[in-house]
């Protein structure tokens, strides 16, 4: 699946070396960027997921207005490529304060002395990489950035990383965390005939330590709530790569099932990442409007929903990826019930109810999608 | 180490059957429960940590002020009892929803009928969770209980979990994350010379991935910012049973200052659980406000800091165990200069000199506590 860091440094040097090659031969170098911009962001409606359209922007060196941003970019470009011939793998972090400094320029004809920062805020070296990565097709996973990792999994595969296999049937009440970059990471072997996507952390634990995914055979996965860019692309791995069916299990409000949405469709800031993070075939097994009539969770468990929880429902309403007759109908029950529910209020039902209601909902086709 | 689950079990059923023994012998059922109020907390000098003092509460079950309170007892009591018995594993939402119902009592003679509920809030069951804690002696852990898990571990340390041996040599770029119980693993072998705990989860996967516990020898331990329970009793674990140094590093504001006081420490707030989650021994090797001129970090990488870290400075200095010399100093400096600064600043001196910076630190004993 995975580029090598030699064929990574390769396609990023190259970019660098055209701009070079322009520059020796007495021509102006030009970026050509797509644009990350709400205008240059397209739903497709066959894959279900956005994309970026194909506007690009040109950032040119001889404009003044676009030749800091040029410099800018130039400047995270060397310090990445620096890094993977070192051996280093910095975090985004990393690279802003390390290519963070002053420069000065004395003009004595001028009588003038220029100072400039390379940038002032991380959000201008993010923005940066962010480029480098559309402009080169390159996600910065691959380019050895380091991040936060959330994910974990148990159940039946078999990983291999950096030489070392891991199977993660025999982690016990351990699990394994996923790595930064899980394009590196080999699928040696893949037992599983669904994944289990739980947005609650300690639910996960239970699910885990009770044999769901041994009895169920099934890989379980957590990102602890709102996943990050190394969990989706997990996931989106394990169902494109192998076509295991994806079901996502989360709270019964807006925000669970926003959650499901980052998991299928992706989110609409990161879009130009979509195209290989979302899952389009994901799956909703989380609570719904409807499972508290259906699932009979009293009035005493269920709680009042937020003036934010309303606004949030409200806005789902409007993305494109929640245009269902299910999801609408789902969305809309809530908007006038106003009523939300976490997953732990099944055990109202019983302390084991929670397995009785995944089973039914996977088994019986009780999804929404 | 652990203490098996009928063990627990047992301890728990005593406690209950003790009280069934007082009404069958027609006398008032008394539940002593050590104090976890402010005025009984206690700073032990001696050991470096916060204890809960001798002082208890008496719960009576025939005062009225207690009687509810006596009730939600036992019926935590008993929830956790039957989690135990079933092999079920909630978490303590999942108790707060089960036991939670509408007790009806309907009283003809004086032609009413009387509603309570069991527990309203969720601080309710919480707290009866922490009152059988302290008066049994039984962490939740050793419950079954299941919580969020925050730790990871990699380095030269193999663990059996539910009879399956984890090599955390042999991780990758993968890392092995902690149970529920970190009590239930079994330390099969360890090889480290000594613990390094990262605040930051980024950080600690460049570590992984550059290679540093392996050359150092040295196990790597993150919980992502705030520590959970299950990590501060595993690096306990490690410093009490093995011996092992445990140096922790954090950013240098008052937050990270912080994070280590509570692993070596503890909080207040839970103060009747430091005797086996504080490591009194962990030593600071995070940045410090007197960093910023030891290792040259210029004006253009240090952030400005707020009213609301000089407002936790100032809490701090209050706290028995920042009372060294050094801390003082330290905090005193960051009090007069407002200036903090991240871990990853210390990459304006290259992407490399964050472990130059630790093995100065580690090695030269420039640690503090």
């Amino acid at each position: 699946m995975s580029r090598s860091r030699d064929e990574v440094l390769k396609i990023l040097t190259d970019w660098g070396r055209s701009l070079v090659d322009d520059v020796l031969k007495d021509e102006e170098p030009v970026m050509h960027i797509p644009t990350r911009t709400l205008t240059n962001i397209i739903w497709d409606e066959k894959r279900k997921i956005l994309l970026l359209g194909p506007k690009t922007i040109e950032r040119r060196f001889l404009d003044l207005n676009e030749a800091k941003r040029f410099m800018q970019t130039t400047l995270m470009l060397r310090l990445i490529v620096q890094s993977i011939r070192e051996g280093v793998y910095p975090t985004i972090r990393d690279l802003y304060y390390n290519g963070k400094h002053t420069m000065e320029l004395n003009e004595p004809k001028l009588g003038k002395e220029f100072r400039e920062n390379t940038w002032d805020e991380q959000a201008e070296s993010n923005s940066v990489i962010e480029d480098i990565e559309v402009a080169t097709g390159v996600l910065r996973e691959e380019m050895g950035v380091s991040a936060d990792v959330k994910g974990k999994v148990v159940g039946p595969i078999v990983v291999r990383s950096r030489g070392f296999e891991i199977d993660a049937t025999k982690m016990g009440d351990t699990a394994l965390s996923l790595p930064p970059n899980p394009d590196d990471l080999e699928i040696v072997k893949l037992d599983a005939k669904y994944v289990l996507v739980v947005e609650k952390d300690a639910i996960f634990q239970r699910l885990n330590r009770e044999g769901f995914w041994n009895s169920e055979k099934c890989l379980l996965v957590t990102a602890k709530g709102m996943p990050d860019r190394a969990t989706r692309r997990f996931v989106r791995r394990l169902s494109e790569e192998y076509g295991l069916p994806v079901y996502v299990f989360t709270d019964g409000d807006p925000y669970g099932w926003y959650i499901y949405s980052v998991y299928r469709s992706g989110s609409i800031k990161l879009s130009y990442e979509n195209e290989r993070l979302a899952t389009p075939e994901a799956k909703f097994i989380g609570v719904t409007a409807s499972d508290i009539s259906k699932y009979k969770i009293s009035d005493n468990y269920v709680i009042k929903a937020t003036d934010r929880d309303v606004k949030r429902a409200q806005e789902l309403k409007k993305y494109p990826w929640f245009q269902s007759r299910e999801w609408k109908h789902e969305i809309d029950l809530f908007l006038k019930t106003k009523k939300k529910v976490e997953i732990e209020a099944l055990s109202t039902h019983g302390l084991k109810f929670l397995h009785e209601y995944l089973l039914d909902k996977i088994h019986h086709g009780k999804w929404i999608e």
